[in-house]
């Protein structure tokens, strides 16, 4: 959240043509009232809402092609919407434009079980996904928490607990149907597993945040289900013992399928919001995938590992209920983080560093986080701070949830300084400043800041790809 | 091998200004002598050799930028070279200028066992690597059978053997050091395992086989070297049934860690070339990796699969040496199939395609095999066509090994048709012209056959980051 805010003044109207146009094309899909454009001007991240000056909800890849084609002879902005679980302002509409909503682009269009592979259209969301195909024996592991679209997921290359195994978007993306600025349609990849042909189209959309095309389907890598599956709870003496403990169970090649850190603050968090009585320590979550033998030498392995370390309490939930239990409160995190604090809104910082310097940045931030706290509660007598720390530790991801008072300039400045240091302490530590949010608006001169040189190439890239810079206008790189 | 092969005419002398430059930046490092100059315009493809007008030797990153800054000022081609094993005509000098061989940029720079992950320069080869690893308890499992440098094996984005667990380049390279067509460096990613900050520049570089910058560092993930280590080998009644059993083998979720599928003509080829006695019968060697259990579940799952389909003869290699010698004669094979017939020389065809349609691939190529060796044989009477067939199937990627006299017209002719009709099975099967091997001069028509208006999008990539044309050119893309 380093942007600073822009203003309305950026915006032109909507071409009287454009509205008529778009009336006639999409009749009820094409909406300028209020509550949908303010709907559509903002994501989970802290940022007020800038709506776009119209949305349109679009059902196919022609109907997309169509209307990038109009904005473009219009010069108007265009910014691709899933629904709306963004962190770092991706949706804010900086140049107004029109909001492309996808989600009724929904449907599952093929699925391929002999060779583990799906096709859908960009709206679908990762429950429904998993839902539809529950019973050919696969599933589709990416789970960013949020129920996202796997559209949106591309285009933030969206990962979360279980890409210590299965990988993040990036790996799991094979094939991609996109609308260019132009309103061409292009299809990157094919359903082969792997390809040497030619340059990686595909992943340089995955990640590009709608800011050098519109995907509009994914064909996507799908996993067998565990024949066997287990989780595990372990409390720690610190954080530092937590991590590694994990640390060593990556090293040691242990497949774990999700281990999940959450500090005391966050166990207490979720207590209240999930009605669970966990004790409040440092706390990892794991989850083993694989054959019977198989999960239970790998969870025998986890256990002697983390009782050297002085964890302690492995409790297992070996029932999918109590599973479920689990990783529903661990997924509402984010929400209990912002049930701290009434009527307050919640950074989410995402730094991922080697994970050598994980236990270090962790540490570091730990104390960086009481100073800031001190700090505030000197300079504004009703500030406070409350941080949560939970991470995907097997991949050294973790995030920080500032539960920032936006009225409170103290904090949110302090905020935002201490997301910075964060940042600037991952990198120092060879890491990145984001793991799997993206960059968003919220992320730009920390762009800078990791890539050096390398943002100058990917200038060129946007402006070879989106000469008019009529694609989500602002993100991932300042606008020119 | 569809590219009509070019003329020496397109060739223009090297200014005298370059030359000497040349001489005083690389001393003896720069060479235009005939024997140098030819191998370095020629790799395993079957192309006669075009060479460079001279060779340089670089050692750095900086003397990379020096050389690709002089070239670009005087409008010379730079091609990029490591160790020559390429296989689509990467290599050849088609308009002349510079060959930069990096094979002396062969400096392990960082071991970091704690994150699994290793920096080198792009002139170390994978068996350099490994043996410098050794004692670190990793490995890096990326196996195209040739010794080639990682810089080439990026750049052509390799896998082989391995990649049905471990992944190809793509998936295994986090960061890369680039010198661009203006002689700028840039970095790309960091050594955190996953990020979402911007572009995804890596993996537009892998693959982008040295047309749209110069590979000079790599930072790659390393894998721990499993605890336990069993090979197989199982006889099929047919290559449908050997197929079908890796097949299933992957739709199960069993990690396989290799399987290679030998013809029984390329299990002849490799007995001679390697003094094995293996029955002459298409045949799969397996590989898992695992702890000792894991191993053990692994290879009894696929032997219940295998003898489903009339697998036989589970002959089983646990020590290092057996091992070692069986996966000797695998990666001979291509030298085995040179040696079917003096003076020949191999075009090794490269499609994959999604594994439920490789057994039906794989069957109409055989019928198309036999076709097109009795129309040789009726043709020209002293013809013949020994091909052989393998592949890394649990990949779906399969390779002929066509064994052409490139004296006579018919065979090279009858060849080169049986190439283009595999490759557009692939294609109609939803796979790949090239799994592993590229695009080089070799496939440019296939690329445009497999991505159609996503050619287009590749031609703006290149235009944008090499808009003189001038890093490999008629590489991937012909030259405008």
């Amino acid at each position: 959240m380093n942007a600073p805010l822009p203003t309305q003044a950026m915006r032109k109207p909507l071409p009287v043509a454009v509205v008529e146009k778009l009336k006639s094309l999409f009749g009820e899909r094409f909406s300028t009232a209020d509550a949908v454009r303010d709907h559509h001007g903002r994501d989970e991240s802290p940022y007020p809402p800038l709506p776009p000056d119209a949305v349109v909800f679009a059902r196919s890849t022609d109907e997309v092609a169509d209307l990038v084609r109009l904005a473009a002879a219009h010069r108007v902005p265009v910014i691709p919407y899933g629904v709306g679980t963004s962190l770092e302002g991706h949706l804010l509409a900086l140049e107004g434009g029109i909001s492309l909503d996808l989600s009724q682009m929904n449907q599952v269009l093929a699925v391929n079980p002999e060779d583990l592979t799906v096709t859908v259209q960009a709206g679908v969301t990762r429950k429904q996904l998993n839902n539809e195909i529950k019973d050919s024996g696969l599933f589709f592991p990416i789970d960013p928490g949020a129920d996202a679209t796997l559209g949106g997921m591309a285009a933030t290359r969206a990962s979360g607990t279980n890409a210590v195994r299965y990988g993040t978007m990036r790996e799991n993306v094979l094939a991609l149907v996109v609308v260019l600025a132009s309103g061409e349609v292009i299809r990157t990849g094919t359903r082969a597993r792997k390809s040497a042909a030619g340059y990686d189209l595909t992943r340089l959309f995955v990640g590009s945040e709608g800011t050098l095309g519109i995907i509009t389907e994914l064909t996507v890598r799908l996993h067998p289900q565990p024949e066997a599956l287990s989780a595990a709870v372990c409390r720690f003496p610190s954080v530092r013992a937590a991590v590694e403990t994990v640390i060593q169970t990556i090293q040691l090649g242990v497949p774990v399928a999700r281990c999940e850190l959450l500090d005391a603050v966050t166990i207490g968090a979720i207590n209240r919001h999930s009605k669970l009585a966990l004790p409040e320590a440092a706390t990892v979550f794991f989850e083993f995938h694989g054959s019977p033998a198989a999960v239970k030498e790998q969870t025998e392995s986890v256990e002697a590992i983390a009782a050297e370390r002085g964890g302690a309490g492995f409790e297992w939930a070996t029932t999918p209920e109590e599973r479920t239990r689990l990783w529903t409160a661990r997924h509402q995190a984010y929400f209990a983080c912002m049930g701290m604090r009434p009527n307050c809104r919640v950074i989410s910082t995402d730094v991922c560093v080697p994970i050598s310097r994980l236990a270090d940045c962790v540490a570091e931030t730990e104390i960086d986080v009481a100073a800031t706290r001190a700090r505030i509660v000197a300079r504004s007598p009703a500030g406070g701070l409350p941080v949560t720390l939970l991470g995907h530790i097997g991949d050294g991801n973790f995030h920080l949830g500032i539960n920032i008072d936006t009225a409170n300039p103290v904090e949110v400045e302090e905020a935002e300084n201490l997301n910075e240091r964060l940042v600037a302490r991952a990198l120092a530590m060879g890491g990145t400043s984001t793991g799997e949010h993206g960059i968003g608006l919220g992320k730009l001169d920390f762009l800078t800041a990791e890539h050096g040189a390398a943002v100058s190439v990917m200038r060129t890239l946007k402006r070879a790809l989106d000469p008019g810079g009529l694609l989500n206008p602002g993100k991932v790189l300042r606008a020119d």
